[in-house]
């Protein structure tokens, strides 16, 4: 583990500091988060102006707590962070800093976050932040994210952890995946980057057993080339996906004001990515897709794709849009023909793609799916459910769940296009387990992940071997 | 309009032949369909095995009624359609035929479907499919879509007019458009084309007055100079998207199998919608979000965008996305910055994108969308809500609707990416008018797709000047 990060993914105790009585601020939602997950050690509230918040009693000072702290986490105006950590001294072993104002608000932020990165340097503690959200970790169960559970909801434990620069494209992510019943690991949105940077969250991850999957989303990255060589190990452990913002002149000025990134020259951070078996993403959408395949443990063995649909059109569009994405739509072979053309009306189309028209049934679904899946002609299938047929009820999510589960390892991802009755079966869906999404192109993109990441490590094992 | 297909979109008269008494059944839902649909016109069922259908009488045969039938829709057996056609002569002035079993299904197919192109030809009367589901018509009032509307739910009457030769397709995206409270005027699926094809179609909705704008699902055309001359007269006069599947190995076969489609070359496919001011967009998703755009009469005048946000590392994306679709993200203009300037916090990121913290309230966000609908710096504004600020509450969608209707008629495209929380919100956006999308890339499909709208405009003014 990189030297002093175990205070932050494990700590046994927390001052929060800034801590007020006013309902809705920040340090008060960092309290009840941290009642809320089950946070096992000890919390401190930290306020001089205060002698007791909520019953509990208000400490003046993170020294005046006369005990060791392992994490202190920082929700005070900007002017007050560098003070409050100098006055801390050694007693405090990491910390996490909230406020904003920094290298991202102009020259004087700038100054002030030099101080910072001064303070970690010198007192040899780890500083998250300034500018961040912190910690959503379900293995140490910190969660420092300030927004209440109603706007962001929290996924439950998990094997996919995520590192951010971007606070809230990390909460929005944690959201849509709690919603989606996906869990997480360790959720690290690190800000500006004063100390800990995504490199450090990459080495402490690729170690990380609690850890599966790892996601990106970086701005700037602090060293070109210990990037790549962190990137390299976790990606030679586990998948590493990553989005890349601030590739051009509107992005890149944009990312500037939002963290105080250089966002650099996008082809560089191309070529690190490759070099360090990175799976490059191109935005929110392909980012979730990714985190929703991996955050359900599903990895694929290479890039032939089975198509399975009741809607012919949206069969065609899923093998234009596999083709256009590298995936092969290989041809069905011989022994899964002559086995579905015996049990299938003549009118079904048995080929790849797989119709079976408005007259589909549940069973059809699943004998097709058990066909795709046996042998080993197909790496991913895609399952396009359109919900006309009446044949098609609430049991086909259950069947094709058993299909997929008792064939093993290889990935099935359903889509269900349309409107609201569709969009009430995903949850049939996800409840099995299943990774389902609401359009077409939402499953391509995770097959097209899915087979990048295959595609890594043939190529990795090719070349160690 | 062109000949004969005012008795498939205004008919007085309909006979639904192949009713049967068994509970869903084809033609039954589509009995029950235009009485759902509140066509006013007289509808006879046929079906020689029944006197009565539901307490209805039922006819043995077209010719039995001994009235002319304006149209006839069919959903018999394919060896059936024939003979029942022949059999009514010119009792008959369209049809509709339903049923599947035709050139998709082999050489036998084939042979019947022609000797259906030459009823249409001989008889003079107009043939919709067959294997198709007909047409959905707001105007009109006829549902020959022959599935539930608990399953597929039916749009209200709004501007939008849809050709598909996908049949699933078009139900799917109605029941999305229905869902996002999105109206439609004719919906027209037309399967394989015996007679009535994708240029017939162009040529009647071109001179509709119901219809503001049309998308097309295609597979292939019929006969590509006239597509193009069709397609062109259409889009001089009103938007006209599509997206053409079947452009690749996979998806030519695929398409072969489907609609018995020859797809042919899509290089030649690319240019024909370049030479008719066709938009040609990529699959489902793009499809939808044209829908989504055309079909609340949305309009742009160029590319210039402008992105608001609360979330500055979806802003940054959000930045890269519109680059790379081809959007101009133009930066503030002194006017826009100054006014903002003084009443907005000093550490709000002026900018474009905006970004205005997760200190952003209702009120900020509305005069910051105002601000940037003043004047003339931008084309379309994106407006990327994050729900994680406790100073946004349910009443911003209205607050943002208000600002975006007293400006006219610049574009406002909201996403609001998220999970549960978010997905609620959506609702309160439409009710108050607001294209709204779950996604950054969906807003920034549907302003790519209204730029390019826009740029064809200006082009064929130039042109025509």
């Amino acid at each position: 583990m990189p030297k002093g990060l175990e205070h932050l993914f494990n700590p046994k105790s927390i001052a929060v500091v800034g801590v007020s009585d006013k309902p809705g601020k920040l340090s008060g939602v960092i309290m009840e988060s941290l009642a809320a997950s089950g946070f096992p050690g000890t919390v401190y509230p930290v306020n001089p102006r205060h002698t007791t918040i909520g019953g509990q009693r208000c400490y003046q000072s993170i020294e005046a707590i006369g005990a060791e702290i392992d994490l202190a986490v920082l929700a005070v105006p900007a002017s007050e962070v560098v003070p409050v950590l100098r006055n801390a001294g050694s007693t405090v072993k990491s910390a996490i800093v909230i406020s904003g104002g920094f290298a991202e608000s102009g020259a004087k932020g700038v100054a002030v976050e030099k101080e910072l990165s001064e303070i970690a340097r010198k007192g040899h503690l780890r500083i998250i932040g300034p500018n961040c959200m912190g910690i959503f970790d379900t293995v140490s169960k910190v969660d420092t994210f300030f927004i209440p559970g109603d706007r962001i909801r929290r996924p439950a434990k998990g094997g996919l952890s995520i590192i951010s620069q971007s606070g809230s494209f990390a909460a929005t992510a944690l959201d849509e995946l709690a919603s989606e019943g996906i869990g997480v690991a360790r959720v690290i949105s690190y800000g500006n980057m004063s100390d800990v940077n995504e490199s450090d969250c990459l080495d402490f991850l690729a170690e990380d057993v609690h850890t599966a999957a790892v996601a990106l989303y970086i701005e700037s990255v602090a060293d070109g080339r210990r990037f790549v060589e962190a990137a390299s190990r976790c990606s030679s452990k586990k998948p590493v996906i990553a989005v890349k913002v601030g590739r051009r002149d509107a992005g890149v000025s944009a990312a500037r004001s939002h963290t105080g990134a250089l966002a650099g020259r996008y082809e560089a951070y191309k070529a690190a990515f490759r070099k360090a078996g990175v799976i490059e993403l191109d935005g929110y959408e392909e980012f979730m897709g990714g985190c929703k395949a991996f955050g359900r443990g599903i990895s694929a063995r290479g890039n032939r794709v089975a198509i399975i649909t009741d809607g012919g059109g949206v069969g065609v569009n899923l093998a234009d849009l596999c083709e256009s994405a590298g995936l092969d739509v290989v041809p069905v072979s011989e022994d899964i023909r002559e086995r579905l053309v015996s049990v299938f009306p003549p009118y079904f189309s048995i080929g790849n793609p797989m119709d079976l028209t408005g007259s589909a049934t549940d069973d059809m679904f699943a004998d097709a799916l058990d066909a795709a899946l046996s042998g080993d002609s197909f790496d991913i299938v895609i399952a396009a459910v359109l919900w006309g047929p009446p044949g098609l009820t609430d049991d086909l999510p259950e069947m094709l769940a058993q299909k997929a589960m008792l064939s093993g390892s290889k990935p099935v991802l359903v889509c269900t296009p349309g409107g609201d009755f569709a969009r009430g079966r995903d949850a049939i869906f996800r409840r099995h387990g299943q990774t389902v999404f609401a359009t077409p192109e939402g499953a391509v993109r995770a097959a097209s992940i899915l087979a990048r990441s295959a595609g890594m490590k043939a190529r990795r094992i090719k070349k160690d071997g």
